[in-house]
């Protein structure tokens, strides 16, 4: 065992943010949906998104950039179309919100959207796409965020890492898309810089806009898009299309997810399709079949996954087994669930 | 000048494609729609899509494949979501229909949905998001294709080449997304294959999995996504979504868009978000100046361009300078237009 790393109870880690949180001004339900937010990332094996980030949360809190005590302002423009305004609270609060109200009107409508702007980081996708694909509807959900990734020959941060999750109903365990469109996340690339590790190829650019595999190069440049030019073509039409429907901000003006300063200025999207509403229950059989066939399209020792799987064996294990974490990052967790503050 | 290849004026191009489909017994109306559709996908220089699909189209029809009389049918099977049976027609004529009914509904209700099935190939989908997306509403077209694609660590081809089109309206021209979620495409293995050609890496592998750069050996095994992992999970996902929401076919069941013996089996997704509807006019501005920034984020002799730019340039350019075309396809056309068999 590395010396750096401990491993916590799972329900520890889930309690000790809920602490945390509550300590610091948190009612009881806003404090439950942020802590599984952060703790089902740490579930999944993405650190990035799990307690690491609690530090900024709570330090936002105390400088008043999430209102913990703001409830989401709800208005239809149209029938399938709610505008969200988060009015600065928590990220997953407000989005359960638009989840609770979006997925009631998809059953009457087949399908419904929630533009959200004015709320703070919502976390990982996946806890988010694959609740509603447990509950039948099929899930989008999009988000902005800060410019941290550079254009097809370009040399410098302008879009963002914009991720998309997606999540569909199987009958069994939902098939769950959860993809940033970065090849790498900026959390990598610090982690390599500060161990003097080389970055793969493709990765990131350096200030002249020069591929590079030094990690300190990169961060005075920009990660590249995942995938090249397409990566690039997705990732920038997802910034224009959420952040022109939320009427949020675009690449170097996103603010408020990474920082303790600026107010969020990102945008999310979600859309909601009820599968019952269209009678495609009967259809779920055929889509099984086909992701069975996909699970077996490998060779005999390899195996294939479908979107989600990986994921799912690593929480479920994780829950078992429980969570390994940075010993400072667990230490300060600790601090802050006894009310001390942040070292954000 | 290649000898194997010739120009050919745009307008001459275009009417010949309408004479091979009306000689064939499409009404006046219907090719000039689906000729359209061809010519579209030849001024953007994507010839895959293009006059050498003419003879597919013209035989399928000969073989009652394509019915050139039928008319879609409508059924909203919810207010904001109608399904569409294609009963068999022209694929662009019945995705013309359905972009007419659900825009008509986004302007209602904020966003709208089509759920395609029964429908011939629809093209290029650029020419389709590009159109509403100048008609102030934002567009996603998605559809299936035959399995080409191996699923990540897979060694078969399992997955479509699912294309995603996305149109946004921007003020001036619109941005305009059409990517295969493929790393290549089977035309231009075919070609590599047939030249010698080496294949670049990354973009198939052979029968027994492993990645090849012999374009003979990726023709016995599949194309691989683009962009590795995370291309083959957005792949998967949008072929689970759109099969699912269509009731069409999965992986090796889709065909009938390449073939001349097989009934088409793949479905399509139209997606239509009315701005005017959202009050989204006034934020217009924003999204055509970060355009704009980004744009100019290059080197000061490179250039970055936003999806859709480069399209519009060579479609330019080709309706000035005519287009270029194989001489043997561009032979076949003219042989169909008098009336001949296609050669398919």
């Amino acid at each position: 065992m590395n010396e750096t790393v401990t491993t916590v109870d799972a329900d520890v880690v889930l309690e000790t943010i809920r602490d945390a949180l509550r300590t610091h001004g948190a009612s009881d339900d806003a404090a439950d949906v942020q802590a599984k937010a952060l703790f089902e990332a740490e579930l999944r094996a993405h650190p990035s998104h799990g307690v690491r980030r609690l530090a900024v949360v709570v330090e936002r809190m105390r400088r008043g950039l999430i209102d913990v005590d703001s409830t989401p302002l709800l208005t239809w423009v149209s029938p399938a179309v709610v505008r969200v305004d988060g009015q600065g609270g928590f990220g997953p609060v407000v989005m359960n919100r638009a989840i609770a109200a979006t997925m009631l009107r998809a059953d009457e409508t087949g399908i419904a959207m929630a533009v959200i702007a004015n709320s703070s980081h919502i976390g990982m996708l996946a806890p988010y796409v694959e609740r509603i694909a447990e509950r039948g509807q099929i899930a989008v959900v999009l988000t902005t965020s800060e410019a941290l990734v550079h254009a097809w020959g370009g040399r410098e941060p302008i879009v963002g890492t914009n991720p998309i999750g997606i999540g569909v109903p199987t009958g069994g365990s939902p098939l769950v898309l959860d993809m940033s469109t970065a090849a790498v996340s900026m959390g990598k690339v610090i982690d390599y810089a500060a161990t003097s590790r080389p970055l793969a190829p493709g990765w990131a650019i350096d200030s002249e806009g020069a591929p590079t595999t030094n990690a300190g190069a990169a961060l005075g440049g920009a990660i590249s898009p995942f995938g090249g030019a397409k990566g690039y073509a997705l990732g920038i039409t997802l910034e224009a299309m959420i952040g022109f429907l939320t009427t949020t901000s675009f690449g170097t003006d996103i603010a408020g997810t990474l920082d303790v300063e600026l107010p969020s200025t990102k945008g999310d999207l979600l859309i909601c399709i009820s599968a019952e509403r269209l009678g495609l229950q009967s259809s779920l059989p055929l889509l099984a079949r086909y992701l069975t066939q996909v699970r077996d399209s490998g060779s005999e020792n390899g195996s294939v996954d479908i979107p989600g799987d990986r994921a799912r064996r690593t929480r479920e294990e994780n829950l078992r087994q429980g969570v390994l974490l940075d010993q400072t990052v667990w230490a300060d967790a600790l601090a802050m669930a006894k009310g001390g503050s942040p070292r954000a």
